[in-house]
């Protein structure tokens, strides 16, 4: 509180020549005036300006905000010192760095804690200077409040944002506006119909509202200025577009260091600065919140309360940039896109349970008269059994094995298309209204580490080639050859940690085959042992899950280090790939274990398969594994939900939070002084905003789980959106509340996110093929029907699927100990696989069903594979990428613009004309004709 | 010859009044000097500059040409009736029009042609005006040297041609030139020993050379002029520019008609203009030929002694424009890959041929003491039969059937990928390079048949509307239910062609099986019957494969003109859609007719499967089908090629142009008075230029036949190779020197052709997976020898092959009349299936084996489904799309720009600081600091 009342000291240079000095601040014609006035009036910011996103003068508004530490607040006054004296400074530093070569920041003054502040503070200097070159207007704030920690506050003055406009080619609104009509009368009137229907889901703000009428964009141009409305310049360009001039700005500046010029994103990365942020608008609660943009996306977006509305996509674009606003409306998109499949997972599910007691095999099983004995399930300890004790599980299967399960998974494929098709759909659409339809990509600067490596590198090689007496490389990359150990690494660490994933998921198997023999050994209830078992494993395989995962996430992000990409989109493409696989292959190992793979490798009666010699291999429960995989996916997708929610994004950032506060020597005790920090202080407390990366990849491995197995589990859908509406709320109070307003980026599309999205949608369809094929019934369901039924109905596929075993082939040692079942002496027992009887010439070998339904099980792979994805072809080719509409109405804006200036250049001759200025007009019918 | 020493009239207006004349052409300040200058000066053309393509002053450049037929070419003099004269007959014709409610080109007037053709006349004059108005200047030419043509030439003066460039922001080379350099030194050395090694095979044409110095490119813009090159105005833009501009223009035209403006769209469509074009920059040979690109193309491309040569694509591209460049540069891409594959495709054979001894199954076919006694061929006049009888096509199969088959397969699956790749990362080059990166697809204007339909439509809804008391509409447009009755009719008529096409294959097998017949009974010898109906039946498919082509592409044209699809793109794409999928089908239903249904439908001895009740399946020769297949493969292939080349790319063209020739009263005779016709008299004889879909069809079929079915014709990469390197040099040949030049429409990539080169791609993994599994005996052989062959070889597999039949089973009547084989008493006979023998409980049930070599196929095409697709989705991942370097330079680019102005707006201040002309500088060191 003590600054506001200080006295202010402010350069304010009367001397109007602007040759004596060259860091003068030149701004041309009409500007001049309003700039002299904001100097010369001595206006009286009031509080809330005060505290606002200003400068002191609570005029110029702070665009941009670089913090660093200081070491000695009282005894510095940097800006005071004179020209001179920095030169001198300035001098010397270079030649100090000469002198070292450019090595780990100047490792020799690391000793000395200060000196290596001093050189900080050089740099710092000279960064300054070059932004002052380029036009910036600064304010520094150095430890008045937070202690130890100096502001630089950015304020970039309106001929710098023009001209910064002009380069970027940022598109802004022009005065011209024209009619967005529907096509016809008739769609004209749905969508007004369906306007009014969701009015109520519509957030109250205002640009979801007027959507009947646009203006017209075009590149910003100082030449073409007229066309813009230009009356409020204080808000032509908004605080998030200002940002973004800034942090071009900032981008282009260079500082040198040797011989190589280093950026703010080296400066950074060297903690000459400690971090670089645009402001928030304002406070969103409190007595000083003003109505500003944060304060209204806090209102109308980022509460639980209103989780059923629409997101207001064009406000979050306004407040946080492209980027972030594509993010929101994907996961808007995919979360509306489930809302389909969820209803039409719980009628499956649904239909599941209405069938249940219509189901043939499971009466069949339950049915106590088929009398029917199968080989007991372990050696030795295990009895013979009665079929009918499987009646539990065989019921309970049905739920989830059914043939609306084969109807599920080829609408959920097509699903995944549509989403992605509607996706593309939105995104084009959003590219039309945010006017990025011609934006490119920008040039991205390399990484501090990156450049750290190279100027490593042209040491040596200079150093190297000066010695052969050749001249010095200009530039110098970093090659294959240098990034070969990286590689290396990252190739055996990722093979490592697949292994490791394996060999956990073959742990947990063995866990429970363990657990199992044990239980049998002491005679436990049957029932009670498989249920202990199974939720014991699932629990255990969910907490590895979640352990490796951010193991993997850390593991990941240090080889993607070790690399040294060249920059940050590289940086970050390379860290998704990698925990890509890692995280997918984590979550998905043991499902697809269970799926495909456990009650495959059992061997048969008399010939089992065992591990470490003395387990056999487990088996699933008669009706198939359908169910346990049903079980561990509810689990695993439920409880990583839950637990990353609650845990990691509400826990973590709190106590992130908190401890940030302690470190500062802020108290909680304290919290009443906060109300009076100026914004620049508040957005210090506020967590730094880390990327878009773990909220897709979240909502990615979610996907996996929706499509991968939902053959297997048709309420998938229905958990996502329920998380999912939960999620984007708190993504949403996150973004708004608990954040740094992020750089606002812009993007055109989620870039590799889509491509993963596409994999795994790819992907889907062939793991639901072999689902339905291999885990489930199915097929050999079917094959028993139209093949061997006598009837054409399923009576008689429980006797079909069992074989015979002649008890006396047992190995000796591992029959059971009790030969009888009831009161009768057991001579063949039934196990459920495809073989031939023990009296047939080749006793159990697989017989002639076994192969015929194997067939029956891979013509379907490849008859769902492919239609399925002709089908998913198909409507990717019917569903222009482009919307109709927004096609028709790029065109119309071409045209009205072409118009717009012939009807100028009309106009500019009608003025010359009138004005009689142009001396000569050459009026001549310029047609001659030969005949 | 006379009108060259005719006086010429020409309007040149002194009057200097611009309000005075409406139709006056304005052209401002700089420019004015030297129009002046041109229409002052009495410069006398020579005489090359007089046949030329220049107004009759030999100094304007002709930029386009329209023509239309004159009917009285002595009595009318058109321009020369005063402006009275002329509103006089406009506001008549328009009350004409008004009346006749706009109906079908005025059809009251059909009856009188005189009058039609003063209607015609009028509405040329009106879209003349509003050329002129537009600032374009013209010239006529009536019916001077062709008597019934009138030419009216256009030409866009300096300031038109600025304008118009900048509204289509034209992208121009500036100035500012940079040096492209590789990456590092290695590289820059292999590039240059690379451009050293291909030096004899680059095309002697100057831009293929200087590739180190790009100049910088920058949209045309009269207030940048400073940017660009301007010192010479004439070639600034060169041919292909001027045209695309002044079509631009013409585009853009409107006449009013009734209440509707129609572009010259509709002109051309109704007649009033009978062709359209721009003009070819000189002769290709005589003595007249001054060197030019047309000519420097025709010596440098379109010539067959130079085939191993690069395209001059840049040429191509500068004269013709970026689609054809395109064409051209995916054929080029696409002849080179092929290079590789032919390669490949011939080691494949080759191994083949050398394996021919080696091959177990074969050598036992051929073994006579392999007794083996085989069922007989057909009903009753048949006999039994030794299979040593088959040890010929058993050899010959071997060729196309071994291991090396699958490699091929997998190999050229990639390489179908490898090629896409290679092409996207091409045609972003060159798009790089053609600046075509930001270009955007232009608006396409309505074709003739929808803007006519649509006015019926408006007529219609308009009186109706009256009818009710409501306000007229103000645009109509079509909707489904107006297309419905094309929509339906495409439907059936697609339906009906496409069953055509079965039905035709279908004839053609029974064509094969009652010749066989017929033979058969007249006691042919058999070697020679299967030849000859072999051979006949191939060449009977290739005939009704060329006709139904052709008939095809007919009817395709007809339905899509039924559908009245708004634009040209729509059109082409609706077009080749169509013609596609029948030419598709028509080339190759006979072909997996015989990969995969032919002799599978057969049944088994004792009881066949008869069609017509009396002909039995034709069953293949002992070694399967693949060997027939590949002789169906080459037939068509060759056929198809020399005979669609030969007769239709040369032979119809030349009829064409004679037919053309004759009927315009030219004599062979006058063959040398062509040559002193004027440029847009020659060009007016050569044929019209209609698009390249055709050219792109043929190519596109081709890719079929390469990738389809390459696992049973491993030389078809090479017969694809040989004819496109003559099918380049064709096509070159036919663009240059046949037909009129093409508009230069600009693209930035070949549309719709690649989606279906995806598609075929695609298509092909799936085919030859099953080509691989079911037609050859690849797995039959893969299982005997891993799962039933005794000592891991292939010994016995020919016996494993083979049932066993019990003659005492043949179907009264079907038994051969023949008992006996030599002189022993047949009893048991044999066939090729896997199927239980006669004294099995299941006799003539498809056998254990059957099923098992069922899903060991089945399995396989999944494995290699997937894994081949896999391959090509990571290839595809691992190739960027767009070129490293290209993306470098791109980049490079823009900071370049950023630079350049940055130093502009530098100099701007320094200037102003010079000049003292900025009265105030507020110079504050901006930073001000709170401590």
């Amino acid at each position: 509180m003590t600054e506001l009342n200080q006295p202010r000291k402010m350069w304010a240079d009367d001397n109007c020549n602007p040759t004596s000095d060259k860091r003068g601040e030149v701004s041309k014609g009409g500007e001049c005036e309003s700039m002299l006035q904001t100097i010369d009036n001595v206006w009286e910011p009031s509080q809330a300006r005060k505290l606002g996103p200003y400068f002191h003068d609570g005029r110029r508004r702070i665009d941009y905000v670089l913090t660093y530490t200081v070491q000695k607040p009282v005894s510095m006054s940097p800006t005071s010192s004179g020209s001179f004296v920095r030169g001198l400074r300035q001098s010397l530093s270079r030649s100090l760095r000469r002198s070292t070569s450019s090595a780990q920041d100047d490792p020799e003054n690391a000793s000395e804690l200060g000196c290596q502040e001093d050189v900080k503070r050089v740099r710092r200097e000279e960064f300054e200077d070059n932004l002052m070159e380029m036009g910036l207007e600064l304010e520094k704030d150095e430890g008045t409040k937070i202690p130890g920690v100096g502001f630089l506050k950015i304020h970039a003055p309106w001929d710098i944002l023009c001209r910064e406009a002009e380069f970027m080619k940022l598109k802004m609104p022009t005065k011209k506006v024209y009619e967005v009509k529907s096509a016809s009368n008739f769609m004209e009137k749905i969508s007004q119909f369906f306007n009014k229907m969701t009015k109520p889901l519509q957030p109250n703000v205002e640009d979801s509202k007027m959507e009947t009428i646009k203006h017209l964009s075009y590149p910003f141009s100082r030449e073409k200025q007229h066309l813009f409305d230009l009356s409020d310049k204080d808000s032509f360009f908004n605080s998030k577009n200002r940002s973004l001039i800034v942090h071009g700005v900032l981008k282009r500046t260079k500082c040198v260091r040797g011989k190589h010029n280093v950026g703010l994103i080296s400066l950074l990365g060297n903690g000459v600065y400690t971090s670089a942020y645009p402001l928030h608008d304002g406070d969103v609660e409190g007595i000083n919140a003003e109505p500003n943009d944060r304060k209204l996306l806090y209102d109308e977006w980022a509460r639980y309360s209103i989780f059923y509305k629409y997101q207001p996509i064009g406000l979050i674009r306004k407040y946080f940039g492209e980027k972030v606003g594509l993010y929101f409306a994907w996961l808007g998109v995919y979360t509306q896109m489930l809302i389909p499949a969820s209803i039409v997972g719980v009628i499956v599910f649904l239909y599941g349970c209405a069938t249940l007691d219509d189901n043939i095999p499971s009466m069949e099983i339950c049915d106590p008269r088929n009398n029917i004995t199968m080989c007991p399930l372990c050696d030795r300890v295990c009895n013979y059994w009665k079929l009918v004790a499987a009646c539990g599980t065989a019921r309970a299967s049905h739920l989830f094995d059914n043939s609306a399960t084969v109807f599920f998974s080829i609408f959920m494929a097509l699903w995944a298309t549509m989403f992605m098709e509607h996706w593309k759909r939105r995104q084009m659409r959003l590219n039309y209204i945010w006017d990025l339809t011609t934006f490119e990509e920008e040039e991205e600067h390399p990484r501090a580490e990156y450049e750290f490596r190279t100027m490593q590198k042209s040491v040596r090689v200079d150093s190297r080639r000066e010695r052969r007496g050749k001249p010095k490389k200009k530039t110098v990359k970093l090659t294959c050859t240098d990034r070969m150990p990286a590689y290396m690494t990252t190739l055996v660490m990722m093979c490592f940690m697949i292994c490791a994933t394996f060999v956990v998921v073959l742990g947990v198997v063995l866990y429970r085959i363990a657990i199992m023999t044990a239980l049998q050994l002491t005679q436990t209830p049957a029932t009670n042992v498989r249920a202990t078992v199974k939720t014991t494993a699932a629990i255990i395989n969910l907490i590895i899950i979640i352990i490796l995962d951010e193991v993997y996430g850390a593991l990941a992000r240090w080889l993607t280090v070790l690399e040294v990409p060249k920059t940050d989109k590289s940086f970050e493409e390379r860290l998704i790939i990698k925990s890509f696989i890692l995280k997918f292959l984590n979550s998905f190992t043991p499902i697809v274990y269970l799926a495909f793979f456990r009650g495959r490798l059992v061997g048969r009666p008399g010939s089992y398969i065992y591990v470490l010699s003395s387990f056999r291999m487990e088996e699933c429960a008669h009706a198939g594994c359908l169910m346990e995989l049903c079980i561990q996916l509810c689990i695993t997708m439920l409880g990583k939900q839950l637990i990353q929610n609650n845990l990691f994004e509400i826990g973590i950032p709190k106590l992130k939070k908190m401890l940030r506060r302690r470190k500062t020597g802020m108290d909680t005790q304290e919290e009443e002084l906060e109300k009076k920090l100026r914004r620049h202080e508040k957005d210090h407390f506020l967590g730094p905003f880390i990327g878009l990366s773990p909220e897709y990849m979240e909502m990615i491995m979610q996907f996996g789980m929706v499509t991968l197995f939902v053959a297997s589990f048709p309420l998938a859908p229905l958990f996502a959106l329920l998380n999912n509406v939960i999620e984007i709320r708190l993504d949403a109070k996150k973004f708004v509340k608990e954040l740094r307003r992020p750089l606002a980026a812009r993007a055109k599309n989620i870039g590799i996110w889509y491509t993963l999205l596409r994999g795994i949608s790819k992907v889907a369809v062939i793991v639901n093929a072999f689902v339905i094929s291999f885990t489930s019934d199915f097929i050999p369901r079917l094959v028993y029907q139209y093949m061997y039924s006598p009837d054409g109905t399923l009576h008689g596929f429980v006797d079909h699927q069992l074989s015979f075993f002649n008890v006396s082939h047992f190995r000796p040692g591992t029959e059971p100990l009790e030969p009888m079942l009831g009161n009768q002496k057991v001579e063949v027992c039934r196990y459920k696989d495809y073989r031939d009887s023990p009296w047939s010439d080749t006793p159990y070998d697989f017989s002639r069903e076994f192969w015929c339904i194997l067939a029956a099980r891979l013509a379907f792979v490849i008859v769902f594979q492919n239609v399925v994805m002709l089908m998913s072809d198909f409507v990717d080719w019917l569903i222009p990428d482009i919307p109709k509409e927004i096609n028709v109405q790029m065109q119309k804006e071409r045209t009205l613009f072409v118009e717009m200036f012939m009807k100028e250049e009309q106009g500019k001759r009608i003025l010359w004309n009138n004005q009689g200025e142009s001396p000569c007009q050459p009026r001549s019918r310029r047609i001659s004709n030969n005949i």
